[in-house]
């Protein structure tokens, strides 16, 4: 902890990364986070998020501005094409989790990245949704991730790669799932 | 399928969407598609999907236009706010999934619609992606989904979001899980 205290590496600030784990053995509750979306219809398909506020390290908090988000159905599936479709997002947030932390790992463990690319692919078969086959689930059958890293040493590399994976938020969620509840108000 | 034939049903084209159906049904292979992202790390955790061609239908396809979304973690997690978490992504994208499937079955089933808005709410314990607790889960331990509909009967307005539910392939895919693979070069 001596030449790292104010290193940035790899664009993360590892001294601050160090002080927040330091902080958050210190208090537990600090881990404590709620995020949230908003949603709102427009037409058809087509409807719009906007992410802003949540709750973390035992306060309020925003983001620095309102992020708004538009998702609808291309035409050929009866949308507008005023965004990507919603499983698309589930593609982009697997793709962005993993990357980030394949930034934080590397950066604590001082490996130089300089390269992180991916495609996601997610193959869904359709009868399921549209009610066409009770046989056929309505999510993703399976989803790859082909990531290309470049930097240090290939070995490195791929163990970091590891260690993103192992503790990624959205891979968690996505390859064991979650408890959903929903609940409905017609006021 | 007389009257309805060309109706549009709160922003839904109906014959549109009933001409789908039987056009899967005649032929399945149809209903086989692939959504893609492609993510590009830009510094720390922020980063930058695009989302852009598809496979469906039997053929490629494309949006009509490349969507880009930046992902990064507030100050507070050590990012820079560039954009919203990761994990609010996937917040949107069971929102926008059950909303546009409520969307498609009301207006499959005649059934009006003025006003669908939903907030959905993450909860996490950072505890377990930092590293710190091997007892606690990386991703959210739960997700509640609130919504307030408006339009036709009550009665019917709760059947339409239950069967959005049924069918929707987000809320499959985050409340079972999906097979999840990772390839990396480093060439």
């Amino acid at each position: 902890m001596t030449s790292t205290e104010n290193a940035t590496r790899n664009g993360v600030d590892t001294a601050t990364l160090f002080a927040t784990l330091d902080a958050v053995r210190a208090d537990a509750d600090l881990a404590k986070f709620q995020f949230r979306a908003t949603n709102r219809w427009l037409s058809g398909t087509h409807n719009r998020s906007t992410i802003h506020g949540f709750h973390g390290a035992k306060q309020e908090m925003t983001h620095r501005q309102p992020f708004t988000f538009d998702a609808d159905h291309p035409p050929v599936l009866v949308g507008s094409d005023n965004g990507p479709t919603p499983v698309e997002y589930l593609l982009h947030a697997l793709a962005a989790c993993l990357t980030a932390g394949i930034a934080n790992v590397a950066a604590a463990r001082g490996v130089a990245l300089t390269e992180v690319s991916s495609t996601v692919e997610g193959d869904i078969d359709l009868l399921g949704i549209l009610g066409l086959s009770d046989e056929v689930r309505n999510g993703y059958q399976q989803i790859k991730v082909s990531f290309l890293v470049r930097g240090d040493d290939p070995e490195k590399l791929r163990a970091v790669v590891e260690q993103s994976c192992r503790r990624s938020a959205v891979f968690d969620v996505l390859t064991n799932g979650v408890p959903v509840s929903i609940d409905v108000s017609t006021d």
